[in-house]
């Protein structure tokens, strides 16, 4: 019998690794909310499995389903490289409300911070989030890798990125939101995320994409690409809104230091043209009470920022825009064919609200952590 | 790739079997809460175990281990038949957070009602109830076994009994109370009973035992020995608040049919003497303000009622009184040897609130349920 989950009471000695690293595998969920995804989430699947199977080219892919999706679509993913669990959840954003990872030399170990649909009451984009509340500790069971639990924290995984090396990046638009932890001040909710995550330093750039529904997450606006340096979504129109919050958090950045004391290296990955929701996607949606309306010339929350990234490739959206090449080239040059960058177009999922990065969590690898293929539990 | 667990639209076509059928196993989970067993559970853990080996002489239990319990306890119940599902719950009543499950001639499903601790802002015994509330889709999705979800009607298992021949006994001191759900009347919570557990009949004795803390759970007062039969607790004392109570609910019983228009035959279980908490037995918890207080002299609802059975087979407490033996002869002279009565001292139970009948949900048998024995999860 191999050895169990269990609830542990410190995340001590345990770091938060860079996702450029090596992963033991990929969460993802597949999408099935008829208010957020066209037709109930079939025109977004085609554009999950080519996530999904570009993927398992290079690692595992843990993917969650809920009994609310068809066995027809289940067996479409009967694959030796994805472990398929079935798990209830309210929408399917693993890179929100999935466990955040942490690791030393041998194990891995999974935070569950509170979630709350991206703002609860205040400002929260759907009512019903209890399943999703309920996902990280029903995975970590079903993995067999120890919880830690902070319920008591709103934290979502796309509102930081680590360099894995001491440094966090967030947004004050978010992190300090009402919709968050308004009970507690910067300097509270800094020190629960240097002490949760083990990390040194936080840097809190004020703002990030315009009008994106998740207040504004970090992983929209910029992140690590590697130790060191960062990427930063920029505008380049200057009527735009997005061109002021651009320029802001490029000078916050331009005079911060990282953890190690290190300048950032700043490479700049131009925005798409603005996009909003046609009239015909809208009409593929059944809006109700219980989620944010999804309207025609909705202006949507577009950015290359959002990709995934692993120790051997990147998965980088596609918008059907000038821009797309210009920022493949970017992180080609920038990895000299140490990651394959592979580019997607994932339109159907920036309709939902966000984009390849916010489908997606990376489990960092270890050498203990065995994560088996499974019949469909 | 076997059958999937799904959430089904209905129930129509499947029976709630009596308790006393065949069935393919038996959920139990076990104590670890310190506000309210002694000594964090270990006390009462020999006690489980003394039930959950008899058990499996008979039939599998499916024992439901939260993460929180040590894998020194988990170890002791490696056995073939013993099926170890690890997840999350606030306490360990399986009657009443996990499945009511229905059956047709081949399939079983499990009904997933509202749990809100027995009674939630209004009276409920703790204040967290979220993982119970989530217990039951958990369990099923696990056992890969169809659920049903009426969480929008708050119903624990021990407020119900039935003959599985289309009769429910219940407690209007518990189905009425304000605790339940309270935006209904009789008739329309009538209505959903009948038409979620496909019952005809539905009938309400007015109370269950005296200052039992569940609000008056039928199956502390009366149960189905077979269809036609009602065993009820009975007082021996005029002059104990019980006495009036359990005359009132023969009087009812007296006067009514069932389903199929049967008169009941009635078997009358003497109560115990009234037991009452120690000083000794209340100092080996550890109160909190998340729990009700389980004081010295605290009066316990102990009844011979609160038994659990099955095809071949009864555990019926024993509280260390003259009505012990007695109890335990009425049953053997009603069964003739069809069914086992094993008589389990029981006390460690009742201190937190509950008896045999409380701790244990039956799976009843069908030709196609399959629960397998399983590596830890």
């Amino acid at each position: 019998m191999k050895a169990i989950n269990k609830d542990i009471e410190t995340t001590a000695g345990y770091i938060f690794p860079f996702e450029g690293g090596k992963h033991a595998a990929t969460i993802i969920s597949l999408p099935y909310r008829a208010d957020t995804w066209q037709d109930a989430g079939s025109v977004a699947l085609l554009t999950f499995k080519e996530i999904i199977f570009n993927i398992i080219k290079y690692e595992r892919v843990v993917l969650i389903i809920d009994p609310k999706i068809s066995y027809d679509i289940v067996k479409q993913f009967t694959h030796p490289q994805i472990t398929i669990l079935r798990e209830y959840y309210n929408d399917s954003w693993a890179r929100d409300n999935t466990p955040i990872f942490l690791k030393n030399d041998s194990e891995v170990i999974g935070v569950d911070f509170g979630f709350n649909a991206w703002g609860g009451e205040y400002n929260g984009l759907y009512q019903d989030y209890s399943d999703d509340n309920a996902l990280s500790k029903n995975i970590l069971l079903d993995l067999r890798i120890p919880r830690f639990a902070k319920k008591d924290f709103i934290l979502e995984g796309g509102s930081i990125h680590t360099d894995g090396e001491g440094t966090l990046i967030t947004t004050s638009e978010c992190l300090l939101s009402k919709g968050r932890n308004p009970h507690l001040n910067q300097s509270e909710i800094e020190e629960i995320l240097k002490k949760t995550l083990n990390v040194q330093k936080i840097i809190f750039l004020p703002y990030g994409i315009y009008d994106d529904e998740t207040s504004g997450h970090v992983d929209n606006i910029a992140c690590f690409l590697k130790p060191g340096v960062i990427a930063v979504a920029t505008c380049e129109n200057k009527d735009d809104p997005q061109y002021e919050r651009s320029k802001r958090d490029l000078e916050v950045l331009q005079h911060e230091t990282d953890a190690k004391g290190r300048k950032f290296q700043i490479v700049e990955m131009p925005l798409p043209e603005v996009q909003y929701m046609s009239e015909q996607e809208s009409a593929a949606l059944k809006p109700n009470d219980k989620a944010i309306a999804r309207i025609p010339n909705r202006r949507l929350a577009a950015s290359y920022i959002n990709f995934y990234m692993s120790e051997k490739f990147i998965l980088l959206p596609a918008f059907n825009d000038k821009n797309d090449k210009i920022n493949k080239q970017i992180l080609d040059d920038f990895y000299h064919g140490e990651k394959e960058i592979i580019q997607i177009p994932s339109r159907s999922i920036l309709l939902a609200g966000g984009n390849i990065h916010c489908i997606t969590k990376q489990i960092p690898f270890s050498d203990e952590i065995e994560i088996e293929p499974k019949e469909i539990k």
